[in-house]
């Protein structure tokens, strides 16, 4: 894998950085969803991370590592709200200004948050503007570093934290996991977990998941080319909802995944009220469609015992939507 | 402490009796709550056990003693709601009948999981009828045995484990905690969990929680004496409706408790809303009062960094409740 963007070696570097930094968020077993499932679920809640999503993990360690002469110029990241986030926490705590680019219809509560982390916000119109041109334009005039959301090795090695802390902890525990899960958009943490997964543990299958209408990944590793698309509907996966798997992303993909589940808007709901009811936690839309895919049967088929990995990447949902979500409207 | 209901010890018997059974509930540190308290909290989630609330602790270790040959006659309780859970799971663990007596107003959701769990329900009107009474007239004709919610040593016991799990989690992160802080409804938790916290922690303040209308416990330990109180308002908190703390509770609460706070519904709700959008944990309005009392302000003052140990004790809140919660509405 030496022709990949990261190695192995570039996770356990970020896990030293992020030591007092990053949550240390628990491995969570229910067994009342072991027992519906008839598998052995080992939940790794990202959602109890700091902002509510793994993205503080890659966001603080790419900051970190730019040099204290160039860090007063500050960050500039476009993001739909998580990643928005983990870069505003990241630059509060280093010191540096962020300028976040969001898109007009984000999530208000990643809106407020990346706000009260003390970033400044540009919104753009998510059909009509580029926020790839509008970041680059900011970057350049403040002299400032654009932080990408997933096609960056630091960025990708961040995120890879979350899967080696899964395994180490599972390993803690005695067990050894079958399968892990997680949701891809860009692929970022797919990437970067994957990788720290499949070093591990090289038998452990990698599974992602992508929300209809948004999968992307699943055809670029049909086809072994990067494929685009152009996102005509809208998805409740608002932090999923990236046109294609990034450049550095891919070829890591294309080494670690093994299939990719693809779950719809009910299927996603769904979970969500069961997490909400079962687990007691909160997730967002984004952030469940690994235990969507599972509770839809889209995952396996699996003997009855097997240990799965799941990760549930965010918890950053407007109460609106959760609300509707409850009550069986969305 | 040699004429109280229980001893330390049969915390630890209860926590064998329990290990495989209930979950080790993770600790969870916000660095949020964190900055925003200006304290190191350090939560027990109970909402993560078995049946979304400590009472399956109590409830199995209850059940696990009753003798084989006593086990086919059941069991009975009365119970708004997590108590009948966690009597019901134990039962079903240990293939035991029971029969629940609930209020007919209880939390929906507390009745259906109930009767997930496969126990027979009975109904009785929470101002008009007498549920004792209801209860033990059940338990003779079957025979069965009475599982009180609160006021019996095995249960005690049982729910101690929380705070034995609490003082030896804190201890393995090689902090040490400053204050604990449990909810108090009839005093079980409290009672159970704060003996396991004084007996390896002395210096440990323990603080209890209740809600407004419902101070019997504070009134009881400012007297001296045990203090009913006739229920005139409703509280949030259906979890801690109870008219006087218990009989065997009460004299483990004036050697274990320092000082009760009180806190009203707009705090309760204010809360849940707090772990909703910061933690990411569904609470119910009896769980989250420990967080409601430090949010509003109602325990300290207390130095910059004090470390405190809080229960969220339960996860069961109906999602329309929760709604209106998270809509300002309750």
């Amino acid at each position: 894998m030496s022709d990949l963007a990261i190695q192995f070696a570039d996770i356990e570097a970020a896990a030293l950085r992020l030591a007092g930094q990053a949550v240390m968020t628990p491995l969570i077993e229910s067994p009342a969803l072991n027992a519906h499932l008839g598998l052995r679920v080992l939940i790794k809640p990202e959602t109890l991370q700091r902002v509510g999503a793994f993205k503080f993990r890659g966001a603080y360690n790419r900051l970190v590592q730019i040099p204290e002469a160039q860090r007063a110029q500050g960050v500039v990241a476009f993001s739909s709200g998580n990643h928005a986030q983990g870069v505003a926490l990241a630059a509060r705590l280093l010191g540096m200004p962020a300028v976040i680019v969001m898109p007009a219809d984000a999530p208000s509560v990643k809106v407020s948050a990346t706000r009260g982390y003390g970033a400044e916000i540009v919104f753009f119109d998510r059909m009509t503007e580029d926020r790839v041109a509008i970041s680059a334009e900011i970057a350049k005039a403040r002299g400032a570093v654009m932080v990408p959301a997933f096609d960056d090795p630091d960025i990708i090695a961040g995120q890879g934290t979350v899967g080696l802390e899964l395994f180490q902890q599972v390993k803690a525990l005695g067990a050894h996991l079958d399968v892990m899960i997680a949701p891809v958009g860009g692929g970022g943490l797919m990437a970067g977990s994957g990788l720290a997964m499949k070093t591990l543990s090289p038998e452990t299958q990698v599974v992602g998941v992508e929300p209809a209408g948004y999968d992307d990944t699943l055809r670029s590793l049909e086809s072994g080319v990067r494929q685009g698309l152009k996102p005509e509907t809208r998805t409740l996966c608002d932090s999923l909802e990236s046109p294609a798997p990034g450049v550095l992303t891919f070829p890591i993909l294309q080494q670690v995944v093994s299939t990719i589940a693809v779950v719809d808007d009910a299927e996603v709901a769904c979970a969500m009220r069961y997490a909400y009811s079962t687990l007691k936690l909160v997730v967002e839309p984004g952030g469940v469609v690994g235990l969507a895919a599972l509770l839809a049967g889209k995952i396996g088929p699996a003997k009855p015992g097997t240990c799965v990995g799941l990760v549930l990447s965010g918890g950053n949902v407007d109460p609106d939507l959760f609300s509707q979500v409850l009550a069986g409207k969305a």
